[in-house]
């Protein structure tokens, strides 16, 4: 429904050409969808600072620059995720003041500030140097909803005193993410150990029976510690958007 | 939103206490689902004729009872699938009107007359004895849709010039429904027959490497006669209405 | 059996040296496969208009212009489908008149006017950007059936007001084609939204748990709305036959 | 190290017979244990009020009667998960105070009172009846460790509007966890609804290609929703566990 | 096409109001299965002596006894596959003439004399004890086909000098079908011992990582003996179907 | 133990200090391997005129060269599978006499003549040109192996007249190799229309849910045709193998 | 080759009918299996005190009943595994000084008195109660064996303090098995621990993502400990085993 | 904590300013890591001789780079494994001493000599030629251990007799280890054969249905020799490991 159609009937009800029991009847009628859009838009309005975000994956080079040019223009964050080397090259080079992060296979372009999200820090756990691409994607999405985080890398569950030594900064977090690969048992072990969110990130790190990630997502999945969910193999993006959802939610109260 | 703030709005855009252009702000802001419910409500009007489902499976006999008889005093049609004889003995006597077909595993309450969908029927074919459960299921919601359908039973492909003998059935249907287990090549064969809409169903039927209808499934999708399309496993109150939407859409025209 | 047997049997009936009987007898037990033949040869005038289509995949570039300077020989229409960049480039070199389509990874030969299937439309809804080539090869296959089609691309669950705003034009659809990947969700929501025929294709788009297709196509098939049929992964060229099925025989009554 | 031993060092290092260098190399050569253990009792004093879990799953009723008995002597609440009703009735009779809920396979014992976790509530969403054994779980889970929630059943993708009406009370929720089976889809629209924490899980409903839950689990895994996170199949304990994680964090603040 | 329309056709080519060109065409045009029916009656002449085989799972004692007393009606031998015990015994009892193989899960009627298919024998070689309902089944098929066989039990990899005993035995075999569940390795040792056709059927026995039969499916696929085949996990039954082509193939020389 | 040990003890029973019993004793002690590869060796005689084969997979092109040289000083004739084309020229250029097949991913060495298995033909039986490279590679080994074949190529289901119209050819072989990917129905079909032994061979063709053959494996695994057996998944070489068993045994008689 | 047959050889050389070479030559010539026959015995003899194992499941009681007879006769020790409580009660009550053990799901004879294998004793690590019937199986089979073992129960990674309590028995110990469910964590934390052989046995215990054990094994198998080895699910019985295997070498030197 | 503190509390027993019982509250309350960490130092210690490992996969040149050299500044030795051959040219060009092999695919760095850890040898066992680059990776790895080994390559289940003939070598091994692919056959025939601990290593070797090493672990896993426990695929360094904690064992006694 367009807005003249909408405007039409009330103005009809004005002029008391239509009693308002039809016209209560008539919106009734109407495609709820055109009205629905309005409120979405109202939201989308809240969501000031947000990043758009851009699945580089399965998208070329020219697609990526056109829809991250036009998000720039109407004064967007722009945030591009699992874009390889060769994509990113054009991208930085085709959209004014995007950044390319190697390590994290992201492009970034900074607009507007980005506000801090809350005091409360995430503990960003990743259990050897492989896991480091899925860490640094979950690191730069942080980043870009102003999400504050530490890193504890390198903290495998195979020399497991190192993590424990790290346990106090993990009791401080307000969300602790833990990436890990192969068996995926750092999630366990975390999840036991602390009582804050776990949000367990498997990657596809490791060969064989891991199943590109499968192991380890299935692992982290049926935990032993109560409480652990999971996201997607490799999905740092992901993991970085629960977090701001549990931060941005204990910031209301 | 409830009808007396609409109408509440209306009535101040009727006494000119609101204007026009504020109504319309007012108007879109509202959460929009509550006129979407109306809309939907209309939508329903609609489907009359259309019976109600109940998924058996995952509910207690109570729970059936319970949903079945609030329908039945509504004055709908009520399809119950996948239900045990167990269950089906207390719903069938705890629900008036109520009958159980054991074959299709259904309980069925036709309280108003089911017009015809189509003057085309569905050729429901299947490929040995041990699909008959799902054929009939298939069958059982046909009937409840108003589809008229005729069996093409035990046409299995080991003996293929059963099959041929058929043919010119199927090319005079309006949908061919296939359901068949094991390696559901039947699928395949018939869709390389005929040009008409062809829906194939895997059934579990088969052990080992059948793995509960997984073989066929995967069969039929990557059927080599294009233009196949599939249900679910065991799913022949899908492919019901599938054809149902097929002879709907047909007879629009 | 060939021809000149055939003939000389009917002869020997003419001369009345063999009688009625005998020859029934004898053309009983006659394999049936080359009559049977001549049947389908009839089969096949009638599909005129219809391309001959060529997997693309799994053969070498010169097989792919083997094939289609016979087809085209013989004046047929031709669709080249999963055909990449580089086969395509040889193949439009070597067939006087192929076409290639980047976005849809098809090669086309027109030859002969297609006549349009029904003046009923297809709405081609696709979930996101990535989703575009089975989208596109879809479209293709059905621009060379004569279906006439509609997109609505971009309109995943994420964001599902933007669905909401085209479902007028889903409900006044022949067929809708819901070409989606990650969960798929996108092909329940149509199907509980519209009540025309759903033809669901899952697309590999995605990662991790996505594994290829595996989870949008599992969703789909298990599609908590009634009667939506789903394609393999990617076959946006077999959805575009499937619709055409359903749209030729909508036009037959 | 027993208590004995360390205090004798202590004592030696009173009366100066061991050095304070020689002290401290023989503390740092101590099996790190046994102090460790101390200080997870300390911890264990934090979490009064929260219940001891037992699975009952693969447990015998006399191994649960067994466990819970000794937890009711230390003043402990129980709780049991996924329990059979015919071991249930065993811990009821045996276990004094212990109490049933058939919908939810649980046993509860409620000892002490138990304080409420946040003023914030949880939504707790489901898709069908059929789910109701998990959410229900869920819920006594919540109920256990003070977690209050508002109940939004039945709103299945199906027929979405239902799911719309409720969304100003998920947009309150501090946590909104989606229990749904077959394709699982309804996580995908909620995540997209709306921007607090969304804990997703999946469901055993369903049959054929929904594996047991392993449609609904890859789709929510794969959800294009961002920042939903998933539980195991069935774990509507882990998702009220992963919920008292997000709101005792969020009331740290 | 009935036999009427045929001769009419024949009738009218003797009393030459139809010439023989037009004849032609006319049973060109003909639906070739009618007559193709006739054929494979034809065939089915030529197969006397082979049973007809009903597969009892997933059909009801009394469907069995149907189908079975029409069979033994036309003086047809039967064999019933997978029935279980409480079947069996209805089927006996409704059944003149029915025998029941508990170890086998089969059912046989013999009413006619079953000819030796063959001299040669074939040796039934089985892993171990719990393999013997398979190794039963393969038997009784082969028995009711008339392929006589030996058997060679027990004679699992893991003490492979028992294996090697029986060496002389395999190679004057026709066939040799290995039988055997866990790892299957059984297959690639008798495949590397002897040169004769290797009919390998992976049965359900083991746990875990067996997965009901696919470890030693996968593993007697992909053996390392060249030319080894496989028949469906558990298919006892058509690994003696596939001896007895193999049989009846070399006889025919 | 080696032969001076042996005929040691054989001089101490001549000469009387050995006792028949002791030696006999002492004999049975013995490890009997070292007899057995005795006996080996007298078997692999029998086997002149049998070419010795060679992986290419997972070697590198210096490995076959040094394997295949070293075969060829010996005399044996030498078939190299699963060769890629890269590796193929090094091993042309650096064997004497190896040819190489594009079609078959072979490479061969013929250096004496291959004496002729059977009278009997195989029907090599293929369901597209995609499935061509395991068909030739089928075919290159049957070559190698002095089994004849015929080719009946491109009789694919979808356009079943094709296949029947090759039905008696089918039936006069002594073994039917069926080769077929995406489902693999064509197996069914054969298996169901003749009697002689069928091999089935699925292929890796196709894509989505074929699974890279696994759909057309499970197909072949489960047909409703009774007797037909199955080899990995592209594994033409196999069937090759399996039918020289097959016809090897036929001859005997 | 039978006794006779190699003294009669003996006798000939022993008379000088039979030149040394030609005897020779003839036993090179023997079928190896017999001789080989006679040496496995020979091993067999070294064997003492091993118990034979009789696989219950898959076996009916009175085959198990049979076995358990004709070993006991030779008086040899006997170990039942995977028996049910029903049919264990039928081999305690017919198989004399036979015992059950419920928790183990195992029978037992002991009629010879057996040696302990060595010194060093197994630790026998498990994560929970649920866990208990495989730990009880191994302990069972390692009694059997001749094995001591000390259980170390209820360590699960959750509450990691408890386990880290043990770690002096661990490293005291001669081999650590580990048996645990869910995802298996247990074995990779251990395997940290401790650099004793470590060999993990993944249990069925869990559910839903679980997958009846497969989320544990796979775990195990990519654990980031290096050189943890891996059983069957369940496999108990081969834990055991497999610490005798390395017992026993260890005491060899 | 850190030495300052402790020092400090200790200063303060011997001053007396603490009393002992409040000191060793304090200690209690003490995050036992860090003593912890003292501990596993210590343990290092003991580990003189074992190399560091790095996984070459999923790190770049430089990583590696880096990691090795600030390992071979304090002396270590360093084993890098799966490592392409292109980052292996730029490791041991940059860090000195570094030495490649091609065949293991693995870099070594040895400073320090090697201890032998036992006198027992391990036999390295594989079934073919393209499983060498597991084996080499195994032996690498065992050298850098100290463990000594000795090849029997090329002893594939096909042509057992190859194996036979290594029998005694086997049974004197101190451990056997089995790498295989395709079905995995050869570790249960070794497995029956002797009663060393046996380490079976499924190889990614084959195609088709050998999925990628799948089948052979799947097969390893349910082999029917009892005992044989198993690495993840294609994991020749786990094997050697495992073997070095079970020599290493052997020799404490």
């Amino acid at each position: 429904m367009d807005e003249a159609r909408l405007k039409n009937l009330l103005a009809r009800v004005q002029t008391g050409s239509t009693p308002i029991d039809d016209a209560f009847a008539e919106l009734r009628q109407l495609p709820f969808v055109d009205l629905g859009f309005a409120t979405v838009d109202h939201h989308r309005a809240i969501r000031q600072g947000v990043p758009e975000v851009i699945l580089g994956e399965g998208k070329t080079a020219e697609q990526i620059v056109g829809i991250a040019n036009e998000l720039a223009r109407m004064g967007q964050n722009v945030l591009v995720t699992r874009i390889d080397a060769e994509k990113a090259t054009i991208v930085v080079r085709d959209v004014p003041g995007m950044k390319h992060s190697v390590a994290a296979r992201t492009c970034t372009l900074e607009q507007s500030p980005i506000p801090s999200l809350s005091d409360l820090k995430v503990a960003l756990v990743s259990a050897g140097t492989s896991d480091l691409p899925v860490a640094e994607e979950c690191g730069e999405t942080m980043r870009m909803l102003g999400v504050g985080f530490e890193r504890v890398f390198d903290v495998g569950v195979a020399g497991i005193h190192r993590l424990f030594h790290k346990r106090p900064l993990l009791e401080e977090a307000g969300v602790v993410i833990v990436i890990a690969g192969m068996e995926g048992a750092l999630a366990s072990v975390v999840g036991g150990l602390v009582q804050v969110p776990v949000i367990a990130v498997p990657t596809s790190i490791g060969y064989g029976a891991a199943f590109h990630g499968v192991a380890a997502m299935l692992g982290m999945l049926t935990s032993c510690a109560s409480g652990v969910t999971v996201c997607n193999i490799d999905n740092g993006f992901g993991a970085a958007f629960a977090a701001a959802r549990i931060l941005r939610a204990g910031k209301r109260k």
